[in-house]
């Protein structure tokens, strides 16, 4: 089955918003066994609308289109989609009386322009959007079924997720039942994670498990789909595979599905009851602005410390600055006196040495970590080397991961394909 | 003149990578006076290139065509351009030892595959990439020029910049002589700012100095576009524009071109060695996250305190908590004692108090800013509303923005679009 996308809109043509919404719809559709084959974007004028909509209309079995529905003048995918599939628009009752309701629930009264959302071409099957005024539809033009859906990101993903990919795997005639699988992994680049899980889909013969991938420096997202004939099936195919992949990724993988890396040390230390201090040198706030806001650290993120030069550091948690330089005994240290300074059951210490100079792609930085609590400290070395902005995303994620693996009772230190190989590492 | 763009590549048609080359390239065709008038996106596929370059060609004056041109197998934008335009492929000598110069450079052996890069259709003129092996080149395909141009975002950029604006605008007959104007605003919207600015274009009757927006909360860029003759006239005609515009944004301008906020602070307090400490509470962070890790406030930055409780933040700076909800007064009581603590010349307090429960669209924070120094102390209250996010950005641009208006010598506090009107405010 043939799937393109029209998106639609002078400020995504003009670039003025970045379509986040697209690669959304692509990902989205490749987790099921879809894939787009084409995509198209055009802004809000009556021609090129009709002529995208006529040429994939040519091509496609079905069309995502999205943007367009609002209630301003500029909003035309209603009215372009009826003059392609050659019917008239006409009120729809029913989402006329939605809408109102909509607006009477939040005690607003519908503006009047709002009554063009209620449009539809004569021929169009509504497709429900329960957040919002903008009224999804199905029409055919040409050979294929066209989808229309709002541009608002939240209205998008719920319509596509509930509405618009069931009527697509019933369309394409594959198994509906199917179930996504995702593991994080901080550590291992794509293709090292794609050598270490060589022959996986194997596992199931009949070519039903798919892998892929998806790199966001410096995590990688390792993606498992299945389908099946239904979901204790799907289970049953995605179990092997599973247990094969925690198997060979082992102590890297961080998370697995919705949860974060952030949110999984938060989970381990309000589980214990625990409290946080973290000392960071470069990264400078960069840790703790991805722990200390979650809902929930307000019980246990107990200070930060930031500063760039290390007597400062030391003068904030109460240590007489050592000598020399940075090494993973001044980290324990300091990680030492910032919970004992703080009262905090654990402490996190970033310490970093930043190369001289200006930045360049050969610019790296000496990463010193430690976790203390009352009893144990653990400590790594790195460097790593990419430009400034490469050693801090590595730095916030190393220092993250080290504490997860601390709290998880799993090695601290653990090669990563991100590090220069270095003498003192260990 | 009619312009479209062609995106290639699977990992930008399946959603792993966000399309941002596209955005970029409109923005800076925009910034010129030049507008994309269709953006198709397809995969690494013969056919659908093929199909893609050949519409294109019917429709369009001018194509940019984005990736396709790396050494291997799956990049095809060179032998599908040869293919549409009907000519062969051959070796350029000149791209091919330009290649091993790159390669001897940096010391290494140019790898066989990367000779592919080096085939290029025999009509095509040769665009230069100063930065990679990628060749740029364009060709004829039916009624259209077509500029072929690198995937890797810094290639693309100096490319489109330096080669392919400037052929574009010969092409299209426009005065080449263009200037970009830019200022950068915290505190108003959009559309408030659109009214602020009414009738400044017309300040030049030519129509030859166009207003536009880009806004990406909590900061708003207002960029004007001035085409003459020549530079001289162009600057002669954004003179009375830019002072029109600074006499009416007035404080609510933080920077122009391509300075920042964060880059402004760390201006005016390098330019009078002073230091600064900051105090966080609910961002946790994300202030110094902001500033602490550029080059040259290793010297300013002088320590960050971080927690997400009143009475641990006191005793981080050496001072009884005080009683009751957070005010002005803790603010700058907190703020005053960080100085001292800490020896900086200047320290900013961030105290915030959140709404209880779960995030909402109505979930807000009270925000008590101080500055102090060793004779001063300033500070303001406000509250925002609109989710935990929303709070976070708008608290960490108002304390960074507070901060820049302290340090040029203007009011700490002014009416800002984002906030509740409170009565306390002042």
């Amino acid at each position: 089955m043939r799937i393109e996308v029209i998106c639609t809109g002078d400020e995504v043509l003009s670039g003025k918003i970045v379509n986040t919404n697209f690669a959304h719809i692509s990902q989205k559709l490749e987790d099921v066994g879809l894939s787009v084959a084409w995509e198209t974007t055009v802004g809000d004028d009556r021609e090129s609308l009709l002529r995208a909509f006529q040429l994939a209309g040519e091509r496609a079995d079905a069309v995502i289109v999205n943007g367009g529905l609002g209630p301003t003048v500029d909003d035309l995918s209603q009215e372009v989609a009826a003059q392609a599939a050659g019917v008239e628009l006409a009120l729809n009752e029913e989402w006329l009386t939605k809408m109102e309701d909509f607006f009477r629930r939040r005690s607003r009264t519908m503006p009047p322009n709002n009554r063009k959302q209620a449009m539809l071409p004569t021929t169009a099957e509504v497709i429900d959007n329960p957040i919002g005024t903008a009224c999804g539809f199905a029409i055919d033009i040409g050979r294929a079924r066209f989808f229309f859906t709002p541009g608002v990101p939240r209205e998008l993903k719920r319509m596509l997720e509930e509405q618009i990919i069931p009527r697509l795997l019933a369309k394409s005639g594959l198994q509906t039942a199917i179930q996504l699988k995702r593991f994080h992994s901080y550590g291992l680049g794509e293709s090292h994670v794609d050598a270490l899980l060589a022959g996986v889909e194997a596992l199931v013969p009949d070519g039903s498990v798919k892998l892929g991938f998806r790199a966001h420096y410096p995590q990688l997202e390792t993606k498992l789909t299945a389908r099946g004939r239904d979901m204790d099936d799907v289970r049953k195919k995605l179990a092997p595979v599973e247990q094969e992949i925690r198997k060979r990724l082992g102590n890297f993988i961080l998370a697995e599905d919705d949860q974060t890396l952030e949110g999984v040390v938060l989970a381990e230390l309000t589980r214990r009851q625990a409290t946080l201090a973290i000392v960071e040198m470069f990264t400078s706030g960069q840790v703790a602005a991805r722990f200390a806001h979650l809902p929930g650290a307000e019980k246990v993120f107990r200070r930060g410390v930031l500063s760039r030069d290390l007597g400062e550091v030391c003068a904030a948690v109460g240590l007489d600055a050592p000598a020399g330089e940075i090494t993973r005994e001044t980290a324990e240290a300091v990680a030492r006196a910032a919970r004992q300074h703080t009262g905090a059951t654990h402490a996190l210490a970033v310490l970093i040495d930043l190369d001289e100079g200006a930045d360049r792609i050969e610019f790296g930085g000496t990463i010193c970590l430690a976790i203390a609590t009352v009893g144990d400290t653990a400590s790594r070395r790195s460097r790593i080397v990419g430009g400034r902005e490469w050693v801090r995303l590595g730095a916030v994620e190393m220092a993250l991961d080290c504490l997860r693996r601390f709290l998880q009772s799993l090695p601290v230190w653990e090669r990563t394909d991100f590090e220069k190989v270095d003498g003192g590492a260990r």
